[in-house]
């Protein structure tokens, strides 16, 4: 039997018959393999960890550990160790006294800055926000379920701002600032999660020139995948610490980025990056949580990426590992779900994730027939705040962590759950 | 001029006259040696860094990050790599379901503890700590400046406790638990900083029968200090959370424990402990804090300590290092100080610190003149909230890292200080 390959709305009710048919089998027949896939985070897999493990052996003696005269084993040094910071610096396009070299994760110094907000307040504000009557925080959708769970946890009102393929919609964002309850916005500005898209020149301006009511506004700039293309050669961005001085609001911005995706996701280090005036605010603040982050750690990572031009390097040999299973998803969404009409998707250069709309309607159900055929993706909803997508169509496709026959067959499931779904939504 | 050796408040006016020359001439002498040594922390020494350095080797291959089944490197298991719980629970006795692992402190576990409460509160809390219209903290003194700045920060009015030989006196505690503004206490219950006393089985036994009349009362039990001993050989403590269980007051007790005196204090590993429903409560908030903590370097720790009776051995190394420190520090008090009643200590047998005691009203001025001589203690006060020791008379010695020549010329300073401050005050 040959396969229907055209748009759902156009088969007639015997091709829809039959369609159900070939379906209906195939979905069976996937089950039967009792498959278990995880399509859901976005983890590197241990090709890119394996690839990296000589970080474990760039630091052996104790002379390995000085830092110039600093010993990194010791106590001490709260904002980092000084070459961690120009290592990030030099990433990052800003200045070694504007980093914060943290521990392990980003995740955790962007929780801990809204957290000190809650409790202290940030430095320009009137007070704790925990006084404050309202809170709301902006979050781009789709976006990263991390992040909005960040400040729902908070007990912030989550406002949905639409993306577009220059960025988050800016005559939304300028409009809704003008609400002095609403204290900040998530953005990740380059490869956003999950749509992989870069912020444009005119939006970045847009967000520096911002002019919000609450004067203690907070950009939570997340630059997760700041060297991370995988489909292309570096693309360069601008330092927002640079642009926003010149616009006269770089106390706005908390910059943050780590090399999770660069070496070890579990055992990298982090920064994040702010003006003078807040890092000063900042460290008054952190040092009563923590005398130093693992600065032994730090000088690893040092040691290993030597540098922006070398970390560069290191990302292309990630690209080798990760373009072709992007290729062979994009490459099946454009087979199996194109000529079906079934949904759309942006094609990312870099970043994690591949970002599916099905037709409104179909994703949880997508994702329900994919787990239960041993397929799990990231949660149908979880790329909106509180979990809820208004269309139910957003489905975040992570295709790094299994190998590119496991992903072949999680792919396989993937394409039959959505026909199954669109089947049953028809009544066929 | 052989040096007079008594009691100052028995000396004549000459020998006031011709202590206060020796002393005069001796300081002037000292200051101009242009000293820079520092007394300030309990910092480990180099010669202790080095000794533990093969900790950088013990992982240097892919397949060892792995922990039985789990990929250390990767993403993911919040409460830390099974093997690491493990080692912590042997360290203190407890069970490893009953053990976070965090990454390179404790006390940022400790303040993420407060700041939780503070934010969210604590399994038994009516409501969060910032909704409460007066928070108080119970703090044994002389005790650690960082614990108190924790509660300090989160602007907890700080209730002094007396220490006794056997921990904090439980009268005081037990009647102050009557108020329900009265949210927790700070504990270091092994080698107690700075004194070094242990607490009592009578007085844990008070702890875990504690009726506070704040249901959400909390006991931070700081055991920093569990296996440090140096000089006598390893002393048991009970397992505080079995004796809560007994009690049924489990949920009212947060341990803390870490390898920073162990291996590296800078890039060790940390935990906390507490009850499992403590545990399945705590773990809903940091997961939206943290992936995990460093894996790798929580690996690389169990592989390089085994187990506690290994760990016990290593402890006795670092014993033969701070004992001619300690040594050189106690008998120039009981050489200089005592026979001139200028003083009074306890003579430690584990942890980091000598807690010492001068007469009334001159630890302030025995630090300045440290300093100006160029030898930096902890702060005067340090030991009590807000930093105000109401007596003004004690001050934590910390041995720990200088070399013992250079803590030889240390304690001159100390010493001649102390003489010079107490000849100020008797106006001579």
């Amino acid at each position: 039997m040959s396969e229907i390959k055209k748009p759902y709305d156009q088969l007639s009710p015997a091709e829809l018959k039959a369609e159900k048919e070939v379906v209906e089998k195939k979905y069976q027949e996937l089950k039967a393999r009792n498959l278990k896939l995880d399509m859901s985070r976005g983890k590197p897999s241990k090709q890119q960890l394996d690839m990296v493990s000589d970080l474990l052996n760039v630091l052996s003696k104790p002379e390995d550990c000085m830092d110039g005269k600093l010993d990194t084993r010791n106590y001490g040094t709260l904002d980092g160790a000084p070459s961690a910071k120009a290592l990030f610096a030099d990433l990052l396009g800003c200045k070694p006294e504007e980093v914060f070299v943290g521990g392990n994760a980003s995740l955790t110094l962007m929780y801990d800055t809204i957290s000190k907000a809650y409790t202290h307040g940030l430095l320009r504000s009137p007070k704790p926000w925990c006084r404050e009557d309202k809170l709301k925080f902006l979050c781009p959708v789709p976006g990263y379920d991390r992040h909005f769970a960040v400040t729902q946890s908070f007990g912030f009102e989550l406002v949905t701002i639409p993306m577009t393929p220059e960025g988050p919609d800016m005559n939304a964002v300028e409009e809704a600032v003008k609400d002095p309850a609403v204290k900040g916005i998530w953005c990740v500005p380059k490869y956003s999660n999950p749509e992989g898209s870069i912020y444009s020149a005119e939006t970045i301006k847009r967000f520096v020139n911002l002019k919000p009511a609450a004067p203690d506004f907070v950009v939570m700039w997340d630059n997760a995948y700041c060297v991370h293309e995988f489909a292309q050669d570096y693309v360069p961005f601008p330092d927002i610490l640079s642009l926003a001085k010149e616009a006269g609001s770089e106390d706005m911005f908390f910059e943050f980025a780590s090399t999770s995706k660069i070496t070890f996701p579990g055992a990298g280090i982090s920064c994040f990056a702010c003006s003078e005036a807040n890092m000063a605010y900042m460290k008054k603040l952190i040092g009563i949580q923590s005398i130093s982050s693992d600065k032994v750690n730090q000088l690893r990572h040092v040691r290993f990426l030597k540098d922006k031009a070398h970390t560069i390097e290191l990302m292309k040999k990630h690209a080798a590992i990760m373009k072709p299973k992007f290729d062979m998803v994009l490459d099946t969404l454009e087979r199996e779900i194109g000529p079906r009409g079934l949904g759309n998707w942006l094609n990312p250069k870099g970043g994690y994730f591949i970002s599916f709309n099905t037709p409104d309607g179909l994703a949880k159900r997508t994702w329900e027939l994919c787990k239960e055929a041993g397929v799990v993706m990231t949660n149908a909803g979880a790329t909106f705040p509180y979990g809820k997508d208004p269309k139910d169509c957003n489905i975040r496709i992570a295709p790094s962590l299994p190998p590119v026959e496991e992903l072949e067959q999680a792919m396989e499931v993937f394409c039959i759950a959505l026909r199954k779904a669109a089947l049953e939504k028809l009544g066929a």
